[in-house]
């Protein structure tokens, strides 16, 4: 490779042909890193270099030495494969050096992996599934703006096959709903994606049309044309409008052999390749940068810091009386809102969700994101990376909607609260598909998720309040139906804890529910308490962790244990039960009652029975345990 | 109530002062089904009444005595909560009586459900998750002109809230770039959503531009003029281009207590509201309708029945030669597509998930969708629709993206294939992004759902043969790398089975893998073998429905299991097999290895190792069973 000529620091003042330097050592640097890595993708990396060497040296206000500036701008790398350059971005800040983009990207063990992560300070969000980015910095945007207050600004770099997402389109919508002036969105316009021409291929046009018909404004540039592109970032951080930049360009720009050929997508350059690429680049440049400072503002408190100061006072409930989960929800939400960190989200079903109480209460922490599930994820996280307690709300069904985006905040490692209500064939007659019997499956498997499921107001009001202090993502599931209060308001609900309602020396078989199902446990036990047999009946409110010692002792002293779910009988809270015993040794005589047929409308009762988890199911199934 | 007049027909004959009478008919049977069922949308019916009249007497080409007619339309109820409305137009067209909708809508072991699904023979899916039903639209309007090559039309009715949802514009860009001229679009835009006005209001020319700009016609129209709405739909019909037609409605229309009100989403009208109502929109009427028939086309050969012809070559492999299991499902599938109601779809990754060569083999019926696994989602589901068996393929991670539209397929009962390939940590630098690990919680918790996970190329091929005989939805989980041939071509895997592929009379442990972890439990084996220990191995290629059988006699003869697996613990195969297990009262040692930790970069190797599941983890967890 070329020798490296001296450093040379530039800035703003520096002018474009110095910046089409920087574009260049981005391609190198992009090109040796992949090839040293053996994988990645630098053809993709080397269209949006000029981008991004134009974007780092004159508009992006970001302080590399202390990233988490509150004025500071953000950078969202939507096209995540790109990561090369990116990794080269931070290299030319001076925030890693060449050794480690050289030696440990996409390597074991390192922080620069093949598609970002927040383990890098610099990086807000996970990227790499393709269409998540826009929705992310509309999210970030608006949690600067409306409640940071903060003159940051986002900016996203995004692919063009990635514009075919929904999910793009959906927190375009929101842009130009909220009037983001802060937002830019660059799409990366190269023509070809991973196996093929893209849809659009270069009708920059269409994309334009697209972006002004959702609300942004949007200009053409030709993307390789550094004037051009320092024209249109200049406009779209005039403040007046959310922007999408349209980007012509060329994928593998720089490099002959491989610019503008398919069959390059993901591919390193062999090291013969490579060399002659560095050669046709211009070789090994040691250029530094340092952009614009954010803006000096006065670095308020961060919500969490104020909060300790809050007094919650949570709602209080009578034992015995009906309420339902979801309505407890929505009022200890509207107590947490004391919380100053504590922001609500709801997809234009607040009536339902009760996060309509949240909005009395505190209109300008509550966010409607109409119907878009994915879009009420990303502003989640958004506002999560921003310092904020974000509580996600919809029915449980329809979170599955989001399940992508979910899976991705737990590899951003975010931490936020979701609820989803009307869980279960218990809502009755709007039928299968407004009913979650899913959701448990999809929350359990969430990396680091916690999973709570209360069955009484006063213990869905308390887990409400423990999500706000609780790391990663938790998820509450909650009930469409009014049903006795169980607990004392002064009752605790340890996360991983669990209630033994009925108990006695006597017992002979443990009764495990969770929400409605625990109503139907608590019946079951008085019918077979009438005929003779004790059953104890245990509230099982943390799925995940699990109370392992009650179900543990529950086993041992009563032998027999019947889980009922108002779910699949996947992934929920029976195999839950079955995982936690087994990594304990204990081996009762087990039956797991839950949803396995199709359900259609009726009253909850029915559709109940009709399941096979009702009151009366449950008596036969400890029978049956009782007589084997 | 009124009493009713005699019975009249209308047919597209009729003038427009008899299609207000059928609308009024519409409307006073969707205010008395749902004061008599006391619950649903009345409101939301009445919004759309207009249109539904025009459209079913004049432009509906529909046999309703012959649903299953191939030349036939198809009306699909996005806004599935208005099922009195679609309900009332089946009792207009004979299809029900009025007793059947009085007396059973939303009741208990009735068809008339909340929301329709397709257990109704004039409803081809389920709806009532909004943002689908246009999705589903544009796969059966695809289906019916690529692949049945019949006349038919798809009109679908959407309500405005649900133009928030990304997919809907995901499908509306599809529609455009395949110039589906065969379908329409009708947005009943009534203003007010759930809890409140929508994000765009009556911003009716909002709407136009973004349909225009996703390549659809769109033709803005006063959705209680009949007249223009007839107009409207005459051009929509004209089969030049695809058509949304963007109606101004008032919610509530026709009844001047809750018309244009906040307030009246989802709420039946009480018994006095009701009889008021019925009253000022004219009474009870009995008015029936035939509308235009189907165009007479020979009813072509489905493509079920010319498949029994067919001879499929699935490819052959040689044991010990290493092949990925990825690309044994692209070879065996581009074999099965001498099935001529096989089609395959793919999200652009066709080169990774191996489906280009079902695209090289049969062009004809490979559908590209881009990056849009939503809509991929939609168009297997309008495929399956009608009567093709459906591929739909893209990685495992970025399955999770369609989980709403999956979990919504279930519903609608239908039979596709899905593949999901990179499965795990497998799948080395590229990082957590791109890993499947929450894949099969996802997909064993869908209703009715076949799951099945190879170890090698001959079994991949042989299962991916397999899903094309299976009702319901089957998912395939292939892996990234290429790992050892382990049986003959002619070997057979039966759907629930399981391979033991080393036992002996002295085996203290049994080792259950599948993919990846099959590998390392044999290379484990070989290891424990060394050092005296015999173990069992279990190749658990059928993970739903499990072969119950085959574990239960390994965990008495062997009194030990370790279930490895390249996923997060929740819901895949460790919690399957404690499943199967404790159903049939066997309770071996148990040890489970899984994913719990987040993954970065590194080699296969590392990764394995470092998530707790090569085959040196499987030794140390076999013999922490056999110290016990």
């Amino acid at each position: 490779m070329t020798a490296a000529p001296s450093a040379v620091t530039l800035g703003p003042e520096s002018d474009l042909s110095e910046v089409f330097e920087l574009a260049q050592q981005l391609r190198v640097d992009s090109v040796r890193a992949s090839t040293a890595a053996g994988s990645g993708h630098p053809t993709s990396s080397l269209s949006a270099a000029d981008l991004m060497a134009v974007l780092m040296t004159r508009h992006l206000r970001y302080d590399w030495e202390a990233p988490d500036n509150p004025a500071a701008d953000h950078l969202v790398l939507s096209k995540g494969h790109a990561s090369p350059l990116l990794y080269a971005m931070f290299k030319a800040a001076g925030a890693i050096d060449d050794d480690e983009l050289m030696t440990t990207y996409r390597r074991f063990g390192h922080r620069l992996q093949g598609h970002p992560t927040p383990v890098l300070p610099w990086v807000d969000v996970a990227t790499g599934s393709l269409g998540q980015g826009i929705a992310y910095g509309v999210g970030i945007a608006l949690a600067a703006r409306d409640l940071e207050k903060q003159p940051s600004r986002v900016w996203v770099l995004c692919g063009d096959s990635e514009m075919s997402e929904g999910s793009v389109w959906e927190a375009l919508d929101k842009a130009g709903h909220h009037r983001l002036a802060n937002f830019t969105a660059l799409v990366d316009v190269n023509r070809l994606g991973q196996s093929g021409p893209t849809e659009l291929e270069w009708d920059t046009d269409a994309y334009a049309r697209r972006a002004e018909a959702f609300g942004c404004r949007a200009i053409v540039v030709d993307g390789h044309d550094l004037e051009a592109v320092d024209r249109a970032l200049t406009v779209a951080a005039d403040g007046t409008a959310p922007t999408v930049v349209v980007a012509r360009t060329v994928k593998g720009r720089g490099v002959s052999e491989v610019a503008d050929k398919n069959g390059w997508h993901g591919k390193p350059l062999p090291e013969d390749m490579a060399e002659r690429a560095v050669a046709e680049l211009g070789g090994v440049r040691r250029l530094a940068v340092r952009g614009p400072r954010p803006p000096a503002t006065p670095d308020t408190a961060r919500p969490a810091d104020a909060s300790k100061a809050a007094t919650v006072e949570l709602p209080r409930y009578e034992i015995g009386d009906k309420v339902a989960t979801r309505a407890a929800f929505g009022a200890a939400l509207a107590a947490l809102g004391a919380r100053p960190e504590v922001v609500a989200l709801d997809a234009e079903v607040g009536n339902s969700t009760h996060t309509e109480d949240f909005k009395k209460a505190h209109p300008e922490r509550f966010f409607q994101t109409y119907i878009a599930e994915q879009q009420m994820i990303a502003d989640a996280v958004g506002m999560a990376v921003r310092g904020y307690r974000p509580y996600a709300t919809t029915f449980a069904a329809f979170l599955t909607r989001a399940h992508d985006f979910i899976r991705m905040a737990a590899v951003s490692q975010i931490t936020m609260a979701l609820c989803g209500t009307h869980s279960g064939v218990e809502i009755g007659a709007d039928g299968p598909s407004q009913m979650g019997v899913e959701d448990l499956a999809m929350m359990r498997a969430v990396l680091g998720s916690t999973v709570l499921y209360p069955s009484d107001a006063t213990s869905a009001a308390a887990l409400t309040a423990a999500m706000a202090d609780r790391d990663g993502i938790s998820y509450l599931r909650t009930t469409r139906g009014a049903y006795p209060v169980l607990y004392a308001a002064d009752e605790t609900f340890p996360v991983g804890g669990s209630k033994t309602l009925r108990q006695s020396d006597r017992d002979r078989v443990t009764l495990v529910g969770a929400g409605v199902t625990l109503h139907e446990c608590l019946a079951a036990a008085e019918e077979l308490a009438a005929d003779g047999v004790e059953a104890r009946v245990v509230d099982l409110y943390s799925v995940k962790p699990l109370d392992t010692g009650t179900l543990a002792r529950a086993a041992r002293d009563t032998g027999a244990l019947v889980v009922v779910e108002d779910h699949h009988p996947e992934g929920g809270i029976g195999e839950a039960v079955l995982s936690a015993l087994a990594s304990g040794g204990h081996h009762p005589a087990f039956a797991h009652l839950a949803v396995t047929d199709l359900p259609g409308s009726g009253t909850t009762e029915e559709l109940l029975d009709a399941a096979g988890i009702s009151r009366g199911h449950v008596v036969r199934a400890a029978r049956a345990l009782l007589d084997r």
